[in-house]
């Protein structure tokens, strides 16, 4: 008998690679953070020696689920303006409030309130673009989830930093500060074609190479981002990001909402990879990614949540539901994006696009025991005739029980374990009083 | 001080009508099953002498929501087949597992476990399409859930009846049955125009006048609908049944996803009501309905989940979320479809497309004290800045914590009153097993 850590025995283990497939009766054995081995219950238990066994009798277990794209941090805006014309939404609302609130406490804060939301919610990776992303990466860390912090560069000035040198400058320095953390990874995150110059982004391109990591960037959001870089540079976005040189298997362009035929076969490729943010994208009547069109050309699609100001959740098992469900009313076909499609989305290819899909995003051996089991015992999801489909379809954010990541349990039967659930609520509640207070007298700004 | 049977107060409560309207610090007074009041709630203290209290800290207490199209009883097939054309998910699923299995029995199980979750998710209302409608309002009284169910009529015979002419009969007998019942409406169901001739629609028609109940059926859901009705009628469905004179403030008219401009505003005019049900319509790749443009045109838009087979959930808090997010996409605009708007079409709008707005759907004086509150305290709705905004764009029907019908406190923190869980879910369990027996094996059919 071999002692390992911890033997997790579940009703369904969903690997997600092989893809589509389902072990019934089935054990993960977890040993120093990673997986030891996946097979059979009656064969785990023959073989190995827990120092701690859970047995899910009704639940499915999953890879952990990587958000792919976020802005975490802004949690704390979560409502505070809807249902307005976009301009007027960032114009009155949301980029006052950034200019008059982030800070390296509004940080900490917001991203706690996210990683406590997503960690319940059966997230245990997540890829940001932000402000104080070294904040970010500390609050991460603080909390055990699995996070990849953008090295954020924008044109303009804010209290983070003052030109594109200084943020490069600042990024390099976040690279280096989490260069040797288990759970906190790095990307560039230049923030959208329209907002940075030519020259920021050919260094970015030599140094995301330099450095081995990728490049988050949102690409073809709005029709007016496209029309306005016709009229600037001549060409569409992703023609002056392919000139620049990148267009690679680094790029993880987020929502590729206005994409035509050639420009999808120009990303397959090119090997990038797809973010898609279905329900930001709705929500802000952005516009319809072709997801089936570009896997079928074999590009790989992650997906993400966006933030919490326009989605207004970080759940992504319901963005994963979002996805499937739009996947084929974009498509015209109810047998595009199926349900294992989507999970695998929301996992495995968040993983590789992350450049990170050797330590996750399914569940193999040699990989992170990041694991989340879902409880399709209850009502809401009975009766189970397959459970893929059942947890995509049917499942339910708040049916998530227990998560894992890098085999420590940080959400035991719902309750979180390294988040102190009241003193979140409780600054959440304190931010909210000062944010609401200026959003209505009309956002001053500080910088 | 006046006797009164319940208070409830609430940190917010959400009438509906006026409309985006939020009360804070208010109650409700209900006596009788029946609302007296909505005041402030210092007002109510010195007021009302309550037999039983409730203080709702954290919440948002918002009527309850009606589920405008659903087959309850289809809950027993949640996930049986999914991401499949829509004609071999008929022909090799759903239909042979309709012909196998639909009974009285069937019926009873499958709408309790629907009723179950509907109430657990905030649903005091569902109006019903399916067979053996007597035993959906049996399983609706025995739950005490508000029920409209569906005196169906297809041309083509099943275990409930054999021919146009009995169906008809049957359901008269069911109206006749419900007749005294407070919790149970009935309309009239004709399936589909592709479904149902002429001559028992033109009686339906005069009987739905003679028994003062609404017309219930689905409309222009598919392409094909409309392609076959041209070759068969020479006219569109909607023309058809506009010719056979069921365009009235009576006709539900479900799905709508394929619908010119001048279809548009003869809905209009007539004064029918549209059931949108977005995710099935997303799920089974139907089309896109125009809600923004029917609401600018008048057009009452109620929303409804469809059944469990083509959702995979009884969750009108989702639906609420999903057309206020797909209906911003399909109109390009992020202003379209406001939050209070979708919630309005998932109470005050359904019940006024059942005729039953003078019963239930908002909360106001003198109506039926159908209830529900959403505790909004918990992390995942942090910080609050607006309840409405709140409830539709991040709310999760697990948040639902208390639900009264008709003044019956039917959940209670969570707990279901009426509803034995266990046994519903071993029903649910032992239906699966003979269920998924036979779709492996090809569907046998026993008519």
């Amino acid at each position: 008998m071999q002692p390992i850590d911890t033997l997790i025995k579940a009703r369904w283990i969903i690997p997600v690679e092989p893809d589509d497939v389902v072990y019934d009766q089935h054990a993960v054995a977890v040993h120093e953070g990673r997986i030891l081995d996946v097979l059979p219950a009656t064969e785990a238990e023959s073989r190995f020696q827990p120092a701690v066994s859970h047995t899910l009798s009704e639940h499915a277990l999953i890879p952990g689920l990587v958000n792919s794209h976020t802005h975490a941090a802004m949690t704390l805006f979560r409502g505070l303006a809807d249902d307005l014309p976009l301009m007027e939404w960032l114009n009155d609302h949301i980029w006052p409030a950034e200019r008059r609130w982030i800070s390296d406490e509004f940080v900490q804060d917001g991203v706690r309130l996210a990683a406590a939301e997503m960690l319940r919610g059966g997230t245990t990776c997540f890829n940001d673009m932000y402000f104080f992303p070294d904040d970010t990466g500390r609050a991460a860390t603080a909390v055990g989830v699995r996070a990849v912090v953008g090295l954020i560069v924008i044109d303009f000035p804010t209290v983070w930093a003052r030109d594109a040198d200084e943020y490069l400058m600042k990024g390099l320095d976040v690279h280096d500060q989490f260069r040797a953390d288990p759970l906190v990874h790095t990307a560039f995150a230049p923030h959208a074609p329209y907002t940075v110059a030519d020259a920021p982004l050919e260094r970015i391109g030599v140094l995301a190479e330099e450095l081995d990591i990728p490049i988050h960037m949102h690409v073809h959001e709005t029709d007016d981002e496209i029309r306005s870089s016709l009229e600037s540079h001549g060409k569409r976005p992703l023609a002056r990001l392919d000139d620049i040189g990148l267009l690679s298997p680094r790029l993880m362009a987020v929502h590729m909402t206005h994409v035509e035929e050639a420009e999808i076969a120009r990303v397959a490729d090119c090997n990038a990879s797809v973010v898609h943010a279905p329900e930001s994208n709705l929500k802000l009547a952005s516009g319809f990614c072709p997801v089936s069109r570009f896997q079928q050309l074999g590009v790989n699609v992650a997906l993400g949540t966006d933030g919490a100001a326009s989605n207004n959740d970080l759940d992504m098992l319901s963005e994963t539901r979002t996805a499937a469900l739009l996947g084929k009313a974009v498509a015209g076909s109810p047998s595009a994006i199926a349900a294992h499609t989507s999970l695998r989305m929301a996992t495995l290819n968040g993983a590789r696009a992350l450049g990170i899909d050797h330590i996750t995003g399914s569940l193999e051996a040699g990989k992170s025991a990041d694991m989340v089991a879902i409880d399709l015992g209850q009502l809401e999801t009975q009766p189970v005739y397959h459970p893929i489909s059942q947890v995509v379809y049917a499942g339910n954010r708040r049916q998530v029980s227990d998560v894992w990541v890098a085999g420590r349990h940080v959400l035991k039967d719902r309750a979180l374990v390294t988040v102190d659930e009241a003193a979140v609520i409780a600054k959440a509640k304190a931010w909210r009083e000062r944010i609401w207070e200026a959003d209505r007298h009309g956002g001053e700004c500080d910088w």
